[in-house]
């Protein structure tokens, strides 16, 4: 029994990404003791909300509601979830379930973002076995499982902590991964939501020199404002790809475009460097890479998706550590239709957070 | 004052490779005191020299002489060469100098094969400072700076040992670098000259499991007796990408076609799996990359280029420790015509050796 109904931004079709989601009631997955409830205070606004909207990346089951950078307070705690107790300020990110089991490569290796058995996104997905369908965080109240659930620390904002849990674990896995770190030059492709995360964690992670490389001069000042120490404007700096050949260790690439200049992006890479994509455009084709790009500079190009529970809380426990200060825009969760559409048009500075006022006020009077 | 000649066979246009090599002499580079002169005895053929011979992978300075793959005995050693004295077998790779700069990044830190400054190949290339071309290893003599020329341990042979030199290391720098060992399990894409090599290495570096993989299945019986686990013929095992899905945690790719099933070779990575290519067809397209194939697994798709003269020493005392024997067909020196159009047809199994049976002969009656 619950005295509260889950509500929230209902997107029904895939007009709702043109700013058309609708508020009304929707049912949460079927309750197990191993789920945990959430009064949601926060929401972070992600890209993907607008792809899953659109079907962009596929079918979505509509009607559905998205958000999946949610805080909130747990108002109720299954019997089986031994790490958060009600009333603990909580967050959920990207994933809200996978298969768990032991005799599964992934989740019994700390990849549960990899699960081949029974992955759940937080919004958008189908439960496996007839427990319903997952709803994000343009609502009320969430119902994830408790692993999925991370206490946060009390030194991060809940407005700055929302946005950390899939934009910045994004960003915070293939940095921590592919070792940046002090002795080491880090590059952000793209200085959007993701890639304004990815400038303040490869600082926050010590690293030498952080460049920050997008497309026009205009966030030249913010990227440095951010922590960076320099900034490549590719479609302004002439000769840029020749100036700094071979002078990263690592990119993460933020953009997610076909028209993308890769190989100029790769030839940045110092011998044995790493390149890693994280954005994913609708469709996800990616420029032709040629084999002497690769051979020539013995250089890799990877992926990396979201990251484990246990990632998520060690970016948290680093961003609290080291004071980490993303750049978010409030809005109001009664104008998440209007933010969305802001958001399309590219105008967040760097990633907008949608403020439930009613349970948020709550939780201040606790 | 030397009391030899360098004579070789030299391709003097692109239809060389069609077996019109013609016997001459050359100019080998200036003599330095850094230098080895070496007495060729073996010379093993490696699927670069075809596309040398052919300008395939860019114009070609004619005439050359190829052949990166040498063995023989020092006949004159520099100065400035410690390491080697005059009476000893050795060898050279595919590399025959670099700056050497302790300014170089490359070269400061093992990566000499990926030198920025003054790369040289063993034959092919124009030395930057008017010291003249280098020559290849189809021939009597080769000149080579003595930090690429390597000493041979005694327990391999020089026929063995010859085709290690290129394609030996192409394979086991990538297997070694990527961390192919035990608790691994490790596929090899395309078993010809360059795969056979990478199943004996895998092996012999004590892979868990090893898994050659090829289209058609007529090498079936010969790869599971080079040592591998199991073989997947991709063109007549129905299913096999999903058979063998998420199942290798490395994958060396020794096919350079466009039109490889790169998307179902990269699916049978485990998540975080790695993909190294060393193949390169001319031109160096390869297939379209998907960035969701990237991201869904968090693979690494890289590439590897032969590999330094550290990695080539350890290499060949492991092939000495490890007993490890290629598969290798003696061909006369006297018929390198013929054995590069055989080549080219695809009949060496699994590479040819030319033998200089001249100097052979002498250096069996010393």
């Amino acid at each position: 029994m619950t005295d509260y109904e889950f509500q929230g931004w209902l997107g029904e079709d895939e007009k709702s990404v043109q700013g058309h989601m609708k508020w009304g009631k929707f049912e949460p997955k079927k309750w197990e003791e191993d789920d945990v409830d959430i009064e949601i205070s926060h929401c972070g606004i992600c890209g993907s909300d607008l792809h899953q909207l659109s079907s962009g990346w596929g079918p979505t089951p509509y009607p559905c509601v998205v958000g999946h950078e949610i805080i909130g307070r747990a108002v109720k705690v299954g019997k089986n979830v031994k790490h958060v107790k009600v009333g603990d300020r909580v967050g959920v990110g990207a994933q809200a379930r996978s298969c768990m089991q032991s005799s599964c490569a992934e989740c019994s290796s700390g990849h549960e973002s990899h699960c081949g058995v029974a992955l759940v996104n937080t919004y958008g997905s189908v439960y496996p076995n007839g427990e319903g369908k997952s709803y994000g965080g343009y609502a009320d109240y969430n119902r994830t499982n408790g692993h999925f659930v991370l206490p946060i620390p009390k030194a991060l904002s809940s407005a700055e902590a929302a946005p950390m849990l899939c934009g910045g674990i994004t960003v915070f896995s293939p940095l921590k991964q592919n070792g940046c770190g002090p002795g080491k030059t880090v590059g952000i492709v793209g200085v959007g939501g993701l890639g304004h995360f990815g400038v303040l964690f490869a600082k926050a992670l010590g690293a030498d020199r952080v460049v920050g490389i997008s497309r026009k001069g205009d966030k030249r000042d913010d990227v440095l404002k951010l922590g960076a120490d320099e900034y490549i404007a590719t479609g302004e700096d002439k000769g840029w790809e020749k100036k700094h050949k071979r002078t990263l260790d690592l990119i993460v690439c933020t953009v997610s475009s076909e028209k993308m200049p890769l190989t100029h992006y790769l030839g940045l890479l110092k011998v044995k460097g790493t390149f890693i994509q994280v954005g994913a455009p609708d469709g996800g084709n990616l420029p032709p890479i040629n084999a002497f790009t690769l051979i020539g500079n013995g250089i890799k190009v990877g992926g990396s998706a979201i990251g484990s529970p246990a990632e998520i809380a060690e970016m948290l426990q680093l961003a609290a550590d080291k004071k980490v200060h993303p750049w978010i825009q409030e809005r109001s969760l009664k104008d998440a239709n209007q933010a969305i559409v802001d958001l399309a048009d590219g105008k967040a500075r760097y990633r907008y957070v949608l403020v439930n006022e009613k349970n948020a006020q709550r939780h201040a009077n606790l």
